[in-house]
């Protein structure tokens, strides 16, 4: 087995934006070489979140937001407020709830993933925001 | 280190359907000869959903997909329905929430769990699907 | 490729108590000797959670407990109380939904971490607990 650690840079509109990321994931796998096994993607930062999703903008734009704003609303007021004087300890929370983390496998070169299924970054923050997230493949090359 | 990359195939009610999927995670990992290590388990598809549960019939039957229906009802209206007349916008959301991955770390050939805790793979479509699930193996045999 | 799998032994408050073990996982990947590789954190039993969060008090003490508290009470009747006679049904469904794994990444042997980012242990339990938490290290050395 080998292990190459890849970076994918963004650039989000914060506010719960939703990103599919599975292409740059499929191209790190395609670009070095690996056969068998797994992508583990990790979002650096702490109002952000991975998951996968139905790519389509029912639920990309309405459905998946309005549950985070029903899940843990933005205007309510937030201890972390106190803090630092910031205005997004609902971004916090989210991101803790949906979590930074998600080991994709991949077979033959192609990530396993449904027809209808994505691998999407949520930038919860309440900013547009820089993100960095990780991808680092273990497998098996050739 | 090697790797090996296993499927579960499943036959489910949908409806937020729970099923213990332990031992055949367990299975794989012993009829592949592997000492320590972990078994990725991934759900294909974007209305299914991975975590553990202790699997009695009060959480699974009552508890866990009440609050799943807490979280995101039925009956709400979804943008997701008017993309493709569907009725499933919940069950989107839900897995999207849970999360479609779990990685399972075992030694001596065991799967480290609980005693009360096992692997369940969730299915919120609102209808009987088959599933096929990728458990992915890494780790050292013999 | 080669991996480690070592514990971290926590003694808990229950009742939702959050925990920074990231200076913990970070011991084990710098001791090990590890460059490159992942950090497969696992917490063994049905009623506690991993995530990552900024570890401040605002979040830690007040926003994620109450945002447990809020998805699921613990004041409500739960079906799993009437299989044991417990009372930590809300524990149990707020574990399953966060989740009790996370892989996270790390190079030149340092967890790939925001620096507001720290990784948690959440007991969900409703009395303190003697915990074990896996940490699973896949990696290149040297």
């Amino acid at each position: 087995m080998e292990m190459k650690t890849e970076f994918i840079e963004l650039s989000t509109r914060g506010d719960t934006d939703i990103i599919d990321i599975t292409e740059r994931v499929q191209s790190i796998v395609s670009q070095e070489g690996f056969r068998e096994g797994s992508a583990s993607v990790f979002a650096i930062g702490s109002t952000g979140g991975i998951t996968t999703v139905e790519y389509e903008p029912g639920l990309v734009n309405s459905d998946l937001p309005r549950l985070f704003d029903t899940l843990a609303p933005y205007g309510e007021h937030y201890a972390h407020h106190n803090t630092w004087g910031d205005d997004n300890g609902s971004s916090h929370v989210r991101a803790s709830l949906l979590g930074c983390a998600m080991t994709v496998p991949f077979i033959d070169g192609k990530l396993l993933l449904g027809t209808w299924q994505q691998i999407v970054f949520i930038d919860f923050d309440t900013r547009p925001r820089k993100r960095r997230i990780s991808v680092q493949l273990a497998g098996i090359k050739g």
